[in-house]
């Protein structure tokens, strides 16, 4: 196990499950686009719910230049959470029940793309990422979208991962205890893609929809 | 619609998306017991997954009575957020892309729950929202387990949810633009449950165990 990249990026609580190799964060992070981003606004603390994704060891986000999110984490400390639910862990103790889950948690500072070529490229990154190759098909971007748009990016140096899997871990002497174990796996699925009504005629699903992945 | 309960409460991006009524905010809560709690530790944001319940108007929280995480929020400023993926829509510009969701995000502050008696039913409270009697069923919990853990609370007085459903909402001239649109309903799904190989012979799983909702 590689180690934490810093004090505060070292995981205290189940440090057991720790994982710090760049391996196992970018498989995470490219396995989620949901996620978590806190920042202070005015003094007090805010998570917002959005979608990221990665380029290399940065992460990025997006959203409208006009919000708080993006109005206040320029420059400012950041702490991303992406997280995926695994199974529920049913041990034979309270204390002993547990998640099975993947998680990186971030700690940075903000900073815009300012350039424009890059937040081009790095919008474009996004779509593709969620659907192939999409970016083409769709409507071309404007300029007044893109100014309406900021995109933000993290370094990935302050990351660190939990990943627990399997079976719970009771304390020895518990494992006499009469009371059923195990684990209930939990996880995401895709259903088949729904046409939008209004779609003109002849319009066909590309293939390249049926290749998002989540989770 | 009900009006936002305060000034920070009040959803101001897709703002159309916003519902303060109790009804909407607890059926999420109660459907999703993951959830993100921010936090500001040592003049820095940070966010940690975990698991919350809800008792009335107000809603939990449990953790490590030595972690980082209880000992900094109790009193402090506290944000949560609830929040579960739908789908994915697929707009005719990239500019309307979206996720259809349930979000619930509540501003307070962390307050300890001190009772012992309280505590305790807290957190049979919480064992029984995840599979109903199972409290009963487990080895009983020591009182050192109990010290060891801390159960937090936060009022849900500042709280606002965000619904999406449906189809993408495209510009009016978009509808006419020859790309596929539509959405990809993603879902949380519950497996079969797996036995622990260590559970002793004889052991069956309760039925309860199958009741277990996410999502």
């Amino acid at each position: 196990m590689t180690d934490a990249p810093s004090e505060r990026t070292r995981v205290k609580r189940y440090n057991w499950l720790a994982k710090y190799d760049t391996e196992t964060i970018y498989a995470i992070l490219d396995a989620m686009p949901h996620c978590h981003v806190a920042f202070i606004h005015q003094g007090k603390p805010v998570v917002t719910p959005t979608m990221q994704w990665r380029d290399g060891d940065r992460i990025y986000w997006h959203g409208s230049s006009a919000g708080r999110l993006m109005q206040t984490v320029e420059a400012h400390d950041v702490c991303i959470c992406v997280s995926l639910l695994d199974g529920l862990v049913l041990a034979r103790s309270a204390y002993n029940y547990n998640l099975n889950h993947r998680s990186v948690m971030i700690f940075g500072v903000g900073q815009r793309v300012t350039d424009p070529d890059e937040k081009l490229a790095q919008l474009k990154r996004y779509v593709n990422h969620i659907v192939p190759n999409q970016w083409n098909r769709l409507r071309p971007v404007t300029d007044k979208e893109l100014k309406a748009t900021t995109v933000m990016s993290m370094s990935l140096a302050e990351a660190s991962a939990k990943v627990r899997t399997g079976h719970p871990e009771d304390d020895a002497e518990d494992y006499s205890f009469p009371v059923w174990a195990g684990i209930v796996p939990v996880s995401l699925t895709i259903s088949p893609p729904i046409a939008d009504p209004r779609n003109i005629p002849g319009v066909e699903m590309p293939d390249d929809v049926l290749k998002f992945r989540i989770g």
